[in-house]
């Protein structure tokens, strides 16, 4: 969409000026997640997100930063070795406005026993 | 996480190679749906996405195509210029097996009345 690139189109559309992707932001998300939420415990993989919502826009200069709720763990029912962790993850700029929220779903290993 | 960047260390983890980060493969399904979907309709904006599902690995060589299904419509409640369009999509490889699955949402305009 030319908003996200195009500064004069961006500026006569609905948002009113270059506003970053959905994907662009959740590139900055997973940034902020790998390297300090993921790389932090024994992160096994994901099977995906539950849900992803782009609330308001992300532009130019913004600072994002990340909070986490952990929302949901189970065990894995297959594997005995790790768990189920759901994560909300709501990235949250300069003005306190949260412009995406993510719920994450990772597999985590579980202490030997 | 090693396994999608470092070939040696992919080849020692649980997938047995390199694989594909959940981030790149949603960037080609958004190539294929910005190019053979939303930019032949009058693509709004997207709220975001419902779920996200990476069901197995995309690895090197991989060809991708993608399917998608019309889930559900219904007109803004409020703004009466556009509509939620929501989409199942399928990347399809070339096994026709589904590495991942998406359920997009989309604000779609409708026609002048």
């Amino acid at each position: 969409m030319s908003f996200h690139t195009d500064p004069e189109a961006a500026a006569r559309s609905q948002f009113g000026g270059l506003i970053a992707s959905g994907w662009h932001v959740g590139g900055i998300f997973m940034r902020l997640f790998a390297d300090h939420y993921l790389t932090t415990v024994a992160s096994l993989a994901s099977p995906g997100l539950d849900e992803l919502r782009w609330n308001a826009p992300v532009r130019p200069g913004d600072r994002l930063r990340l909070r986490t709720t952990t929302v949901e763990t189970r065990l894995s029912r297959s594997k005995p070795d790790r768990g189920l962790v759901k994560t909300k993850a709501e990235l949250i700029n300069q003005h306190d406005a949260v412009p995406a929220t993510i719920v994450a779903v990772n597999f985590i290993a579980r202490r030997p026993r």
